[in-house]
């Protein structure tokens, strides 16, 4: 009841640092209680699901297609929109603190999205736009997420 | 992992018997080991929560507004969407099975999505609409469930 | 400016009768200076927007997809929404009335929408839900939209 | 039929020159015999409406809210959506092209929106991102949508 939920935004696309990023952000998302909230894919999404899921977390994915079987392995409630990209207004919408990984314009949108609705927004290797505050590493995102 | 989601959709108002249903509703799914979907505010979507909660289920709640706390006290995981009634949708599309319990039109446009959508509705004392499967009772509603 | 806005609602597959049904019911829409709005595909909604543009007049058409040229020719003003079935909350939502000719679910949908946001429904040939006004001919129809 | 559809999007609140600088967009754009499409609320896109309709063009408006009365006194056509700030994925995806002016991160989320779904983005005094053309002249825009 009343539980923190933290949206994990960033590419479907990843490289090696972000997938690490991404598992350590969802691994410290768990560890606080939190839910962690992404859009369900592969990418960023997928690893922060798993780090989320390694500190036994619980994990929602909001999708954009109909399709429950398009979540990633570690998404524990998928949630199925049909929505396509709109859904992106859900996931930063709907959290109590959006967490921004590396990603494109889609990342973009819901970063945009989340300043939008006054959400707390925290980038790390991410858009750095007005109004976000950016931090440099896990470790600071942590304290950050701390507080 | 892969678990199954069922909406529970019915009025905001509820009398005594349709909070009942609700209640005993919630209570099956929970059982069953599915995830409680619903529109997470009060009347039969809070009984509903209730009951899946007494029976120690995990319980969605896919609000029409922007803010968490609009949720009952029963939902576990809100999502704020901020759509307003079209978040109507969501909840019917969302789920691998939709329980119509009493309700009005708001009840209907969710039973009409879910079976534009080709979902399963199960109906007990709701609309009767071509492509449901209407029950009459909670114990023929469990017996549905298990199939 | 300040221009009615009448949605016709009705199937994508439409049988000779209700392709008529559709397209007298554009031209009185057309003939009474209101915009024609429908969710821009085939059937009823091409049949509608056919007599809407054969009297003068003016058409709009809410795509579930993401592409304008989904749209059926007699469209002036294709908005694609890339919302798939959700975009019948927006044909139902943002009219003034809403006719409602013969259709399945996606129909029943529109119609459960239209009366949950407190619009004007008038139904020929079409789901008889309480709330809705029906009539039994394009005369009846004529003279309920004149008032 | 088979129209061009232009968004403009901008902050509901402008400054003298981003007033300027839309209602000339506005006229533009009908010039071109484009349709206007905007949010249709006030600020830069009354004033896109406005020019619009200055040089004898049709206008869109698609509103977050449920009312109609929303839109500004320019719009022909308003399209109230109910959907809050997700409205802003629809003014920015059904376009053909896109015309950014200033604005905040309201406007940020339409560009991002716009550049997810492949569209072309021109910004004018606007958001800088990965992907849009900037221009720095309205003289300059003429030329860009004339293309």
């Amino acid at each position: 009841m009343n539980r923190v939920l933290i949206s994990v935004i960033g590419g479907h696309k990843a490289d090696k640092k972000a997938r690490d990023l991404a598992r350590q952000t969802g691994r410290i998302i768990a560890r606080l209680g939190a839910i962690l909230v992404c859009g369900g894919l592969g990418g960023v999404m997928e690893y922060a699901a798993q780090g989320a899921k390694e500190a036994g977390g619980l994990t929602v994915g909001i999708l954009p297609g109909e399709k429950k079987k398009d979540a990633n392995k570690y998404i524990d409630i998928p949630i199925p929109t049909g929505l396509g990209y709109t859904r992106n207004t859900l996931v930063a919408g709907c959290a109590d603190i959006v967490v921004a990984l590396p990603g494109k314009e889609g990342t973009l949108s819901e970063i945009a999205f989340a300043l939008t609705a006054k959400k707390p927004v925290i980038g790390l290797h991410s858009w750095k736009i007005p109004g976000m505050v950016c931090v440099e590493s896990i470790v600071e995102l942590k304290r950050k997420l701390k507080n």
